[in-house]
This record gives structure tokens, sequence and C-alpha cells, in this order.
């Protein structure tokens, strides 16, 4: 069977997260009725990354393994049309070959974290964003992220149910910008690459150099926190809302390969 | 009675425009509703530019007379939280004289145009942008802009309901920006002030810069519409998802002043 690699955005917030469970809507059932309408039986897809409840998908990849030959441009078009109303959309379609994976073929991944500082509510962001009524001091995050970078047992910074065979891990990224926003607020945009992460490592290092912003940690107690190897160590858990799986890294990205469909409709050469 | 000028952001998706209207949700009503809730009898707010159904604000500006001396930053604090779960906001709040008004006091309007080129449904930018499935040609409607620039009689990009006592206004601004997006699609942001629009300027000017970005028209093409001075010769009028009131100027901008209240809480000194 031809199998398809698909790029997915999808607001997280009305899903119980990517994964197919019963009686609660999943992105991955979603995507799975949409296939259903395009051939009957058991459509199945599987994803890079298992995204928890409320958290976005901006550049999610799957793979499906489809009964016949669908060119990548008519394949996207036919599963937006089925995925309507559900606020998940395939922005790019490609064909790969039958032991490519989604999850096993990736060699990074890449999230976006959000934190505006605004009182006010977020009206045309609603859900975008970890919205927080207190200024926060970017330069003292950054001391805080750089005890991060780099290979660590970040037991600390992973959830007591996480399933990871093990704790440590590589993190090749962790960059805190500062973004002009429109309405005069602060908004801090956290970068985070690595190969693969533990359960809920984002959102326990964004939570934990959020009290580093506050004040109320010092950018060395976050070194201290990671050395402990201590999930008690961890700060608070930065809430789902701000953070968007941004980017899947293949050797090859498929949707860089002569073919490939893209959200606007063009097709690779 | 002390006077306030307030800084409203909203989401047009919902209301039927900003005008209070009754039977159907408008933003000035969700506004009069929570000012309401803070002192008895018929509140009422104007604002500067009343925005049609769908249309967005970013930096609308209204005015409101409350019976008792607030200061800025609690009267924006108690309106953000009546105006719950309406999709509006106060994220500026500021005392003004008794004789400022938020509409004749303004010097300059400044709109947002948002045109996403993209066949994947928009699903975390829903409803904010004007989704089209083909490129555009951002050079020619950049020619085709500079057609409108400066003073003119805009008949041609007027709706047949306007009630300008004239149709000549100057247009001080209309820039076309390409914004680069995470999806890889095109994104064209549009720019335009004016002290002053006609209704529908924005969107017919946008619509009719569209057929030149498409190919249909030519940049002349929009020239001589406008000298045509017939609204006949108007391309299709934009949709209103795509348009935000971004900002609005005023001689010494109330919410530079000091005591004003700003959207992360911080207080002009």
């Amino acid at each position: 069977m031809p199998r398809y690699a698909l790029r997915i955005e999808y607001d997280g917030g009305p899903f119980s997260g990517w994964q197919r469970q019963r009686d609660v809507p999943s992105v991955q059932g979603a995507l799975e009725a949409a296939l259903a309408r395009l051939q009957p039986g058991d459509a199945k897809v599987a994803a890079a990354g298992r995204t928890d409840a409320g958290v976005h998908g901006l550049g999610q990849v799957a793979q499906a393994d489809l009964e016949k030959d669908w060119t990548p441009f008519r394949l996207m078009e036919a599963l937006n049309y089925h995925l309507k109303p559900a606020p998940v959309a395939v922005t790019a379609c490609a064909r790969v070959a039958e032991d490519w994976h989604a999850r096993f073929s990736a060699v990074e991944r890449q999230y976006l974290y959000r934190i505006v500082v605004r009182r006010a509510p977020l009206v045309l962001e609603a859900g975008r964003a970890w919205q927080l009524g207190h200024g926060l001091d970017a330069g003292a995050m950054r001391e805080g992220a750089a005890e991060l970078l780099g290979h660590h047992d970040f037991t600390t910074f992973r959830s007591v149910i996480c399933q990871a065979a093990s704790p440590v891990k590589t993190l090749d990224r962790l960059d805190v910008e500062e973004v002009a926003r429109a309405d005069g607020c602060a908004e801090l945009r956290f970068h985070v690459r690595a190969r693969s992460f533990l359960h809920n490592q984002v959102r326990s290092i964004v939570g934990t150099l959020e009290r580093v912003g506050a004040g109320a940690w010092t950018p060395g107690d976050v070194g201290l926190a990671l050395a402990a190897r201590d999930r008690a160590a961890c700060g608070p858990v930065a809430p789902p809302q701000g953070l968007y799986l941004a980017r899947v890294g293949y050797p090859a990205d498929p949707f860089e390969a002569p073919g490939a469909a893209l959200a606007d409709g063009v097709r690779r050469e």
C-alpha cells in the first residue's frame, strides 16, 4: 500500500490530544475519520509526536497508508475537505517509501512556546498563548535556559507518567525570543529543539524558566533543579495552550521532494 | 461627568458590527452592557470608527462618560471583567478632557488587511484573513496601489450606502507588505492610512488590488477605475474577516499621557 507523509496543523483547544481515545475528540480521530471517507475499512495514522490535550500543531507530521495511488495534491485536498469543520488541516502531503515512518524516521523535533504578558484578556489570540499578568526578566530566563542546553538527565523535567526508556536527552536549542507586539505588551517565544523529548519536558522547562523570569528563582536554581534529578525539584508545568509542535525534521524532508504538494497548492518539481 | 478614552480589541466574527442594533450582538452593545454593570442607567459609548460586521478591532478607540471617578487601571480591569466571555477587551484606558471625542478628535485612522494565499484551510488563524487559493503578483499590486495614493474623489471605492458628505479623501499610506509564514505560504498585509475613510473604502481598494495581483486587471486599470468616479467601476469588495482597525491617531495620544493604564497593567508616569 502506498504510504504518504502528511504535515498537519491544528488548534489543540477542542481536542483531548493527538491520540485517539474512546468518546473524546482527538486529532488522530479526526484524521482517521477523514481517511475513512476516502476508503472503506480501518484507516490508521501515526504521528511524529503525540501532543497532549490543548497543545497545538503547526508542523506535526503523520503517515497514512492508502489502498490506492493518490497524487499528493488530490489526497491533501480530499482530506482537507472531509476534515471540515474540525480545526485540523493538512498543509503538505508527499508520497514516501514504505519503510519511512513519521515517528521513527524523525531525527529532530522543534517546539514553540508563547508567553504574553498582558492583563487584558487575549481576544484575537484567545487560547494561543500562556497569558501572565506580571513582567518577566528575559535576560535571567536566558541564563537559566543555558543551564539546560546539551546532554543531561532530565528526570526533573519529565512527567511521572513518561514512558521513555531513558531520561537522558540532548537539548540542542532553547532560545528565548522577545517579540514586539502591536498592543505594546511583551511576548516571549521559546524555541526548543531536540532529537526527541520526554513527556511534558517543554512545558516543565518553560514553567521553571517562568519562575526565573518572575524573580522567584535565580538562574542558578535551574541548574540545581536539573542536577537534583528529581521531579519534585521542577517548577510548575506551563499550561498547554502556549505550546506548538512547530517542526519535525527528517534526514531528507519529504515535503521538499519532487511531487510533494504544499499548503498553497504548489507542487514541488 | 469624567470622560475616559478606551482602546478596544475585538474579534469581529460574532458581531453584526460595531454599532448597537436591536436583537443582534454588537461590539458597542457588549461594551455598554459591561458599563451598565459598573453604574446604573443608560451608559453610552462612541467609537472612532464604526466597523462593519466581521471586521476586527486591534486599536479601535471609544469614549465613555462615567458618573464617578475611576482610576484608568481600575476601569480597564472592571470592564474586562464584565466583558467576558464576549471576545472584546479594553487594552488601554485614559482620563480625557470633557471636550475630547473619540471620533471627532481623531486625525488619522490606520487599517490592516491580511490576505493569505493557501489552499489548506486556516486553522489557527481561522476567520483572521482573506484566504485565496491562487498566487498574487505583489509588485503589480503595489503599482496599482500607487494610483490611489493622495487626494482623490473616491466615489468608485465607496459603498452606495456611504453617508459621508464628500467622496474626496486623502490616502496617506497604502503599503503592500509581504510576510514570511511558517507554513511557506504567501501572506500580504495592506497598511492603509488616512485622516478618515469612506464606507467600505479599504475593502473596495483591497478587492480591486486583488484583481491586479491575480492578473485580471493591469495596474493602470486601477487609475482608470478611480478616474471613472463610478461605483460600478470598482472591483469586488474584499470580505470583512481580513480587515482590522489597527490604530486611531489623535493630536496628543491619550494613552501616552501620564496616568493612562496599558494592557499589561503598566500605568504611565
